[in-house]
């Protein structure tokens, strides 16, 4: 892993401004949690994916790698010869990674186990990545979103692709996606692998492509399977496989807008029509079972026909390829491999549950993972907006996973700054649709948030926030004094007027009068009105302190 | 209007990139629309609000203001004495407005007719707006969206107020607020109607607020009511009126984690509960009516018991407010005022819905006018994005309006490229809706953008896009040389391989060979597949062009 570019001081560490890392002790494990600490002297714990890199006391050395923790865990007997999360859990066996998710989501180990022993859920965890915090990705959890990473033959370096995992994870990104295409890819993965505290997905046919020049025909089977055997030695936990587009599909797409934008898929296109064959994906699925089940790898059955455009949404090609999904996720799990499914791509609102509710259908429930949807297609440059809009529908309605997309989607790469901006956005989609789903401590943090707002205390509203620093910024800009963070006024209102101000007012007055529900409001009033305007009337003159 | 501070140099001119201004006439009246040309030879009408700073012909004089077009049109007789585009719709009049509207819209004048009849749609269009080009809104219509603009206290003075009125409609804002609260408000505002080609609304209380030395005690009905008529007089088109907080609401708030937040609910309930009173605005309804009346200014009911955060959505205090505003508009049109509802504020996805259920049942379906709503709490900065969230399913469900948010809102006060990406997500929002709803023509750009995209007419997919400018800058930070522009490869995968180039040779051949149906495919590929391995599979190899 020598290679001089990448050194730790090209990573961000150092606490979240306003938090600090605790952990949680589960039967030994450390379990990590982000301490908001609010002024007030509460304090909220928050899911964690960030790793060591926000431990203060942390030694981070990119060289050495993360501490291999999941070797220290007592790994069970295998079930049935097979050694994975599905297997162990079909078994009624509860592993650590289980309890420790489990710790994560706030629910008993047992829910878990039995999400992942119906399928419903999946734990992506190669027992060659020992670096990794365990995690779930399934309905009944809270929605995970995954950042897509990865150097290009255009663009960037492993000492950038490094900072952006961590600095991904930093913002909450619970998977990163390894999607280099350039060169280095084998040692680009190792150094993301060796420090990525959250579990690692790639599309394998990247590499394997690259290792043929370049030309789609020249794939073969055995180049594939030595390509997915080093990955699994590497560690990747879970990898798309885009064995659903078969050779009679293809032609589904001829008429469509924009035919088919999968690189996955059209690789497996132009390969099928060349040779006019069956995918070897397909024809070799159950030998690639094989191999994942031995490191317990996770299947991600890609969508390599997904819709490229509104236009395309829904179609027969896409829901062709959902049908041959659903026949190989049951051939996944009789081999004990853990399976999720990828989903679509451009979508307008109105088509986009019959999605969620035709994978759960096809593919018994197993964990969807989707990309978006983008909701519409005429804003390049604003398609994590777009897609925020139709993820947070998907995710409402079952999605597990969703990949972010960042502002650069269409357009380029995604630097420092677009990562951040694609996973605030898809923590957003999350957690916007985890109340939804009114997962029960989802709104612990938006009630946190509220009362620090509604009660002026301007730090504590920012460190609850999902981005810190850039809500300070704001503020910073129209009230820059550091006496305006404990102003009891708001920057839209200015010191004179405020309807917070104003309303906090009109609690104190009700709550001294007892006025608290209807009844009381219609007994009470017009006995208390005359004692409160001998009173001059005070709720509603200024109190205002800038100090 | 003399300001040597607002001068013409201030605000922005010129089309947007790719574009220009066309104009269809309609009985005698120049509709405006945005004309993008293709470089295939094809063109493109967008909904033009703009008005005439994006035509290169126009020659702007912000002293002078804009064209008074409607003064020339012909107004029809009074309707049973009133002249409102409600009377004259009820009356079996279809006005020129409304002929304008319908030009817009791309749907026959009686149907705009009908929907402002039934009150279910509003023109905004004070007879002393004489500048502005007449929109309609209503859910059978294109979603529209507002801009909040306006100074405060703290910030920003006429001539920044001015280029962010030109430059919101620039990028698509159908409506304008000036929410001003500082001084020279009067003045502010004179410069925002004269020069503004959509209807102007504003916020009465805010400016009758400042007249009382900002002490919401001191308000009189007769401050009020000459503050309306001032601004009546002037031209504003609709008036936001909190009448629908009534004393015996306020203390329902107490209980809540964020009280009262709108600023015009605050005020009323501090007077309220003050005098033990009930609210003038409540009290006067009739005669504000009258006095609305007379200029064709429209009623936007405003939601002063609005939801603060997610904890107090869907409250007692939100829905008996909106009880009263249904009362309230059937008051207003039995005096033929035009009428529009203000919704929320802070909901959880899974509460949206019922709010445009019982707004349309309480309110005889008047146009929805929603802010946001936000549908998380927990990311200030990004709020722009929450409540886009937001915004697009409650337009889905029936929202006529959208008022924008920006990524200051809870921060501090918007600058000007606040406003454009508060703006742009809106359009975003508004358009998916559209898109949801099927309207008849909202596709068609949709899938102009993604073919553009599909054939690598990159100069195309930006001129298409609602933000082309950053559009073209994303694609310049990664492929800054001008061939890439006409580039068959994107920059994600860089020029060795390309899916989208991969699946349009897939198209290609599918086509030549007749392989577009199942049928077709089952038959024909045995058959077409040495034919296609005979010439080489062509189908993969590169076929990048740079130049």
């Amino acid at each position: 892993m020598r290679d001089t570019s990448v050194t730790t001081s090209t990573v961000t560490t150092g606490p979240i401004e306003g938090s600090s890392k605790r952990y949680l002790d589960v039967d030994g494990m450390r379990v990590p949690v982000r301490r908001v600490q609010l002024s007030n002297g509460e304090h909220l714990d928050l899911y964690d994916t960030s790793g060591p890199y926000t431990d203060a006391d942390a030694h981070i050395d990119l060289e050495a790698g993360l501490p291999k923790t999941r070797d220290g865990w007592t790994k069970p007997p295998a079930a049935d010869g097979i050694s994975t999360q599905l297997a162990w859990a079909r078994a009624g066996i509860v592993t650590p990674e289980m309890r420790y998710c489990a710790a994560r989501e706030g629910v008993s180990p047992e829910v878990v186990r039995e999400e992942v022993a119906a399928g419903r859920a999946v734990i992506p965890a190669n027992h060659k990545h020992p670096e990794s915090e365990p995690m779930i990705i399934g309905k009944r959890f809270l929605v995970k979103i995954n950042a897509n990473i990865g150097n290009s033959a255009v663009t960037s370096s492993i000492a950038e692709e490094v900072e952006k995992m961590v600095w991904a994870t930093r913002w909450g990104a619970d998977n990163i996606m390894d999607l280099s295409t350039g060169k280095d890819i084998h040692q680009t993965r190792e150094w993301i692998l060796r420090n990525s505290p959250v579990p690692v997905g790639t599309v394998p046919i990247y590499q394997a492509l690259e290792k043929v020049g370049g030309d789609p025909t020249a794939l073969t089977w055995e180049i594939y399977r030595d390509t997915v055997i080093e990955q699994c030695e590497q560690g990747v936990d879970y990898m798309t496989v885009h064995a659903g587009v078969l050779l009679r599909y293809v032609p589904l797409t001829a008429r469509r807008v924009t035919g088919i934008v999968s690189r996955g898929g059209s690789i497996m296109a132009a390969w099928c029509l060349a040779h006019h064959r069956e995918s070897f994906l397909y024809t070799h699925f159950e030998e690639l079972c094989e191999i994942l089940a031995r490191y317990d790898v996770t299947f991600s059955l890609g969508d390599g026909l997904r819709p490229g455009s509104i236009a395309d949404a829904n179609d027969e090609a896409q829901f062709a390829e959902l049908r041959t999904l659903g026949e190989l996720t049951r051939v996944a799990k009789s081999h004990g491999v853990q399976v999720m499914i990828e989903g679509p791509g451009h979508v307008p609102m109105h088509k986009i549950v019959e999605n969620v509710r035709l994978e759960e259908e096809l593919c018994e429930e197993a964990p969807f993972y989707t990309l978006g949807p983008l909701a519409t297609d005429i804003a390049p440059a604003y398609d994590h907006i777009t897609s925020a809009i139709g993820a947070s529908i998907i995710a409402q309605a079952g999605t597990a996973m969703l990949c972010y997309v960042t502002p650069k989607e269409h357009l380029g790469l995604p630097n420092r700054d677009d990562v951040k901006v694609g996973v605030i956005t898809y923590k957003i989609a999350a957690h916007s649709a985890d109340l939804a789903k009114q997962h029960p401590r989802a709104q612990e943090r938006d009630d946190a948030l509220s009362k620090a707002r509604f009660e002026f205390r301007w730090r504590d509203q920012f460190a609850l926030s999902l981005d810190p620093d850039t809500a300070r910024e704001y503020h910073d800009e129209t009230m820059p004094a550091e006496p305006a963070k404990t102003a009891h006024f708001c920057s839209m209102c200015g010191p004179k007027f405020c309807s917070m101000r104003i309303s906090a007012d009109v609690r104190e007055y009700a709550e001294r009068n007892g006025l608290t529900d209807a009844a009381a409001i219609e007994a009470g009033m017009a006995e208390k009105s005359a004692e409160f305007a001998g009173a001059g009337g005070q709720v509603y003159l200024p109190v205002v302190s800038t100090s």
